[in-house]
């Protein structure tokens, strides 16, 4: 970009200021007076509100001083201006503009988002897979030595007994005692060994810990938190969860997969990488190095990222706009289509590659299996049966919301006695991955009875015949009989699924597939440990625990039924409760309803769910929301994240607020033209991100504002005039149009982004000091402001719906008397204003309501 | 509401005005100086931009001056302020607060609206199938006489020849061929009769003509077309459709359904009507008449409509997502979520009413029938196939850009020519309708092929039977053979779609159930015949022609495959054509994308299609776009409604404009406090719906903005002060803090909505005009308002986004110098404000553009 028209003559090129240092000395020193505005804000504020005093932060907000907001518009300044028109300048007569190259760039870099996150997924789908595999293959050697296994495989009489058997003899009953106990410290040790792995990469990178879901909401909601979307959290992440899930852990991939594809679109909008050599020149500087591309590309991503773990695209683009509706735009959800469809086309070509010219197996994208009709039958359920659904998922919202209230206590407990140091949290993971060995090894020998195998499977479907295959015969004689509770444990969370989505009962309850017992034994620990599990140090989902609990306790519900139906018809489906179930206990969990409908119609396959699972999803939500929210904001909260939730929070409702009492009026402001010793002075005594310029010739009139990295990017190159030229400014003289300071071009001061240059790194030389600051070009001229008697729903709304960073708060001479930043529209600041300096007859209802 | 704080002491009760004039005469009349600072606008204006002329509308936009946006947010006046305290200070203390009642209230109007649709929808469907089987049975009587008929039916050997068989005998052939003249002369007059019908209900009321989605569109973009959401057009459009629709033309009941859906919502959120003598108190003032409100009835009772017409309730919600997707808020989602899937429960529960205690029949849900796998075979597609998917897409969105580029044409010549008079409209459609009556009785007659019925049909599913049963023996022999394209057009469109769906072919070309031939002879007319059918004066949809062109479409497309399969595979699924045909010609009509997918994803049931379907809908939509937009929007911008699109339009985006370039410097002012005279001929001299109160005293400082609906109000009321009591203010005294005029309540204001009073319903006495109007309690004290050298994209974003009405342009000094309205923000009017004056070297940039 070395191009300049006319009318931008002066610029300093970086280089010119980096390695030259001569020049600068000529800028001599002054050592006058050194009035700085900025420390006077109490002579700009208003008529009234806040009482005088400077606001302090309150410590419950404190933690959130460090997190910065995105910026998603660009500071509209003169050099700003000069930017567009000189790239409008260069657009003129042409066909191909620069608008339309950086579109189609946007498209080719959106399908390889696409593309990418499908191989990560794929791959990481792949390798926890092998570990599993892997890892029971060996323990089931070890509980079968050799031996007894030819044995079992070679001879079909029934004197060959096996362990528990009551008539075992006894060197037999010892070896087999000794097998067993030796593959229990194998089972535990594999997984602690491999929960140990996942939280090394933890240790690495704390914040590829957890869900990750909480992080993308919060990313998408306009914060910036710290090394969310860095190229390094992606490889932790991923393998990391590849670990977590091998472990055996009650942890799922979909979170982390979410997590993975807002990174990869982070990554590769941002990323400077040439592929393979080539300069692709998709990472050129000022494309999308910026906050607004930066959060459109990560929206993307989670659609792909929800696609490639349930195979869910449309779920996926629903589930970016429910998280982000406020910004939505149109065209972002064209590409967020476009992206998700990316990645489950590419998902269905990898996994039906042998196939490519037969007819694709579209089974293999449900994950979940699909539900087919029952035979004979127009549809799995009856219309009275909707109200039976209904119900479940009150029961699933209830049991979601003593999860939450649950895991927020333990979480509560973990900030306070873990989390300060990274050994302990390692000691917690290995700790409680050996409690999960120990109690899925023992569920199954507790549960002790051997099921016999389905013999009768002639008009049985393909998925139910293959699921019969992957039953567990844990004790239990392999190819006759299976263990049911093992069968749920010593499996893959997503296999246990489809077994409780997909296989059929029996006819009585004796001969059920899975017996009330089972089930029973199997959900009370399993929900317990997932409870405990959530919030250790390793990248952990919670859409597959939830789930699989879910669908054990809604089988429970369907056997419950069946007790009721004497002539053991058909009605009250297994497979159907077991969904509605999952749908509950999940909806209970996470408060999602429309994106999580369609991501489970997507997962199960059948469109004649959507009644059921939007009754069961609703209803699960609303008696969660009695309780407490959902856990994604649980955690949100816990963390001090300055989160905004789409509506005005409710204490705006029920109060009488206007945005003059909220703001914070700890204002910093900063003349037109300024010392740069003060402005350098300014900068190191706070850390807001944003500064006022106001006009002291008519008394503190709003000029416009100036972002800390613009300030400290002018200071660190040293765009300084003479000290000499405005000998009575300070004096109150006027300034006319004449320009001071040499001009840096836009562009110079955004090519940083997002490693703006920080004040430590400015070096203020004492000559420096006294020289004079034009910041007249570089000021937003045109910020979104806000009079000081609006309400506070008003300022919200603005606030919130597109996305700020700040709001000046005005009166009506324009003269600042405020500013709002996330911090003060939280509830607990909104809160703490009202009890603060507020109109007499307010104050006097306050007390009335407590 | 008769509650009086203590604050609010002077109030005027509307009853001691409007019965009492005596009041009135109290004030005394002077006729001093009449000064107004209404005509004075120009002494407000800023720094240059304009140019200093006042700007006219351009005649582009002058249809739209007479069209209001809506109001989203209420205007904050001290009056607002105190009615909102008051509200507050009633619900101190108490648990059941009015904010938790009216959201209670809330969820009860949706789910009535839910409901209520339901049944609409259900009863049109009904009628109009009653109404089309009548006529045919009518017609199918005339063709085969009861003797004739009764020979078929009575007599199975094959010397009984039917009209058309060469070896007929003379009589009977005369007899036939009299008896298909008096068919033919039946049918028309039917068809010319039902659809004069229809056209009456569009005589009565205009708006209630097309499809009602163009309109649903500009509502929810914030434009208060008028009459759009009465009963009486809700009336008109349900009962006009059936009409149209069993008039056999080429018109689909899904856009009017989604229509009324939408009227079913605002009538019931505004309605006063008392349910069975029962003041259910849903309709007390303040609770939801609010353009606020009505906009979010009005999206959910879209959704509602969607779900009723396709069986579709995500894709209901998507599609109110889509159409508005700028001010979607979650709690919005939940409750379209909540009235969409009430709507579909209630249609479930009335098609279902004879199988309640068993299986329901999910099939009846799924509107274009439920697509099964092929038996055998994983899925009904391969992955190569996906690639010809996509073509199929680029070639629907072709087909749909014809269409829609013909009927553009079509329509600018009906406006000239047809639409300005109700007659003209009239005859037109009695012609047009004669004109399809007889291409359709003419086609099966050219086909003149008869095709015999499948007659091994054990593994066929019910859906397949019962569709064999809907094939028309239009001089065939019946229960024998069928006429391929009387199967498609003597029935009702939706069972057309189902048949071209499902109906498996036959091994080879010969023996296929709908040959090429005749699916080429049938889609021809069928497309030119919709096309000059949209547009006429009857309430018509473009959904379902278009999806049944398409899926003749798309099974020709199959049969095109078919000569590539040597091997006579199972590739090339016909059904699976169709339904992608259907799919592109609709998306290259419609453009929408993802409510689209979902809606025939949920309209078929079938999962498996969910990546062919973005696939195509993808395609369609890219490849439609590069020749002219969706019909929808010709259709809006031929009407000339000043539809705001999501996005800041290109000409904006490509050049470098400012607010104050763009804004309308045609500012009506008023003082704080100001004569009723003067508010009254300001009144009446424009039509402005908003006026900045500025404050003469600081040189035209924003106070405020005053509505026009308040100033009416005021003015009807005469809370006017005394004319004595400011002799120096217009000699430009200050006010200071004391009130002039009585004080009018909020809700005494806002209770008329939304019909206030016009100015010409005030009457404006002689002895007033001197009087004081004190606007300063009414006043909007924080206006959004936008710095003039605000860019145009962030001005258009903040005027979007948020859904304002006006945006006041001010600059630095807080002082008015212009104002815009969503008519300065259409792309003409900004090309036209790029014209006008801007910056030397912006003009070039054009010039050389051109």
């Amino acid at each position: 970009m070395t191009m300049q028209p006319e009318f931008m003559k002066v610029e300093f090129n970086s280089n010119d200021y980096q390695s030259d240092d001569d020049a600068v000395g000529e800028l001599p020193y002054m050592n006058g007076h050194q009035h700085g505005f900025a420390d006077h804000p109490a002579s700009l504020r208003g008529d009234g509100y806040g009482g005088g005093g400077t606001i302090k932060y309150s410590p419950l907000t404190a933690p959130t001083a460090s997190i910065q907001s995105h910026n998603y518009e660009p500071d509209e300044s003169e050099v700003w201006r000069a930017y567009v028109s000189q790239v409008h300048f260069l657009n003129r007569g042409q066909w191909w503009t620069t608008g339309k190259k950086r579109a189609l760039k946007r498209w080719i870099l959106t399908f390889l988002v696409g593309v990418i996150q499908a191989f990560v997924a794929a791959i990481c789908n792949f390798s926890s897979r092998a570990l599993s595999k892997w890892k029971y293959d060996w323990v089931y050697e070890l509980l079968n030595p050799p031996a007894a296994a030819s044995a079992v495989m070679n001879v079909e009489t029934d004197d060959l007994t096996f362990m528990g058997d009551e008539t075992v003899g006894g060197t037999q009953a010892d070896a087999a005692s000794k097998s067993g106990i030796s593959a229990f410290w194998a089972f535990c040790l594999t997984q602690v060994i491999f929960a140990a792995i996942a939280s090394i990469f933890v240790w690495i990178e704390p914040v590829s810990g957890g869900s990750g879901i909480p992080e993308i909401k919060c990313f998408l909601n306009g914060i910036d938190l710290p090394r969310i979307v860095r190229v390094k959290t992606l490889l932790c992440k991923v393998v990391g969860v590849t670990f977590s899930v091998a472990a055996g852990l009650p942890v799922g991939k979909e979170g982390p997969m979410v997590h993975s594809g807002s990174v990869v679109a982070a990554g590769i909008s941002q990323g400077k990488t040439n592929f393979w050599g080539v300069d692709t020149s998709f990472s050129k500087f000022s494309d999308f190095r910026n906050d607004r591309e930066k959060r459109d590309f990560v929206a993307c991503g989670a659609a792909a990222g929800v696609a490639s773990a349930f195979g869910a695209p449309i779920g996926g683009v629903l589930f970016s706009l429910e998280e982000g509706a406020s910004y939505w735009s149109t065209k972002l959800t064209w590409r967020a289509f476009f992206c998700a469809m990316t990645t489950i086309s590419t998902l269905f070509a990898i996994k039906n590659v042998d196939v490519m010219w037969g007819q694709a197996d579209v089974a293999k994208l449900f994950s979940f299996g699909e539900f087919t009709h029952i035979s004979g039958e127009a549809s799995n359920f009856s219309i009275w049966e909707l109200p039976v659904f209904a119900i479940i998922g009150c029961l699933g919202g209830l049991i979601g919301a003593v999860f939450n209230a649950a895991n927020e206590h333990l979480t509560i407990w973990r900030m306070k006695h873990v989390n300060h140091s990274k050994s302990r949290r390692m000691i917690e993971v290995c700790l409680v991955t050996f409690l999960v060995s120990v109690v899925s090894f023992v569920m199954p020998l507790v549960w002790g009875r051997c099921t016999e195998l389905p013999k009768d499977m002639q008009d049985w479907t393909n998925q139910e015949k293959s699921l019969v295959e992957n039953l567990i015969p844990f004790n239990c004689e392999p190819g006759k009989e299976y263990n049911e509770v093992a069968s749920l444990i010593f499996t893959e969370a997503d296999i246990a699924i489809k077994q409780l989505f997909h296989f059929r009962e029996g006819g009585s309850e004796d001969n059920s597939t899975f017996s009330s017992g089972a089930l029973f034994l199997f959900f009370i620990p399993y929900i317990t440990l997932a409870t405990i599990v959530y919030g250790i140090a390793v990248p952990s989902g919670l859409f597959v625990p939830s789930l699989l609990a879910g669908a054990a306790f809604g089988r429970l519900c369907g056997h419950l039924l069946h007790k009721l139906d004497h002539t053991n018809g058909t009605f009250a489906d297994s497979g159907t409760y077991a969904l509605m179930g999952a749908a509950a206990v999940l909806g209970g969990m996470a408060r999602m309803t429309i994106s999580l409908t369609v991501i489970l119609l997507e997962a199960t396959g059948d469109m004649q769910y959507v009644l059921p699972l939007m009754l069961v999803l609703m209803s699960a939500r609303f008696t969660g929301n009695v309780f407490n929210e959902g856990l994604y904001d649980i955690h949100i909260h816990l963390k001090k994240i300055p989160f905004l939730e789409p509506e005005v929070p409710p204490i705006a409702e029920r109060n009488e607020i206007v945005a003059g009492q909220v703001m914070s009026t700890e204002v910093k402001c900063l003349r037109p033209v300024e010392r740069a010793g003060v402005v350098y002075d300014l900068l190191n005594s706070c850390n807001h991100g944003t500064f006022p310029i106001v006009d002291t010739a008519t008394g503190g009139t709003l000029y416009g504002t100036a972002s800390r990295s613009m300030l400290c990017t002018l200071l660190k190159r040293r765009a300084f005039g003479s000290p000499d030229i405005l000998d009575d400014y300070d004096n109150g003289e006027n300034l006319g149009p004449r320009r001071l300071s040499p001009l840096v071009q836009w562009d110079t001061i955004e090519r940083a982004y997002p490693r703006y240059p920080e004040i430590d790194d400015v070096d203020m030389r004492d000559s420096d000091r006294n020289c004079w600051l034009d910041l007249r070009p570089y000021a937003n001229t045109a910020p979104y402001t806000v009079n000081e008697t609006a309400s506070i729903q008003r300022t919200y709304r603005l606030f919130r719906t597109l996305g700020l960073r700040f709001l000046c708060v005005v009166n009506y001479n324009n003269q600042v008397v405020g500013i709002i930043t996330r911090k003060d529209l939280l509830p607990a600041s909104l809160s703490n204003s009202l009890l603060r300096g507020r109109n007499a007859h307010v104050i006097e209802d306050e007390h009335h309501l407590d």
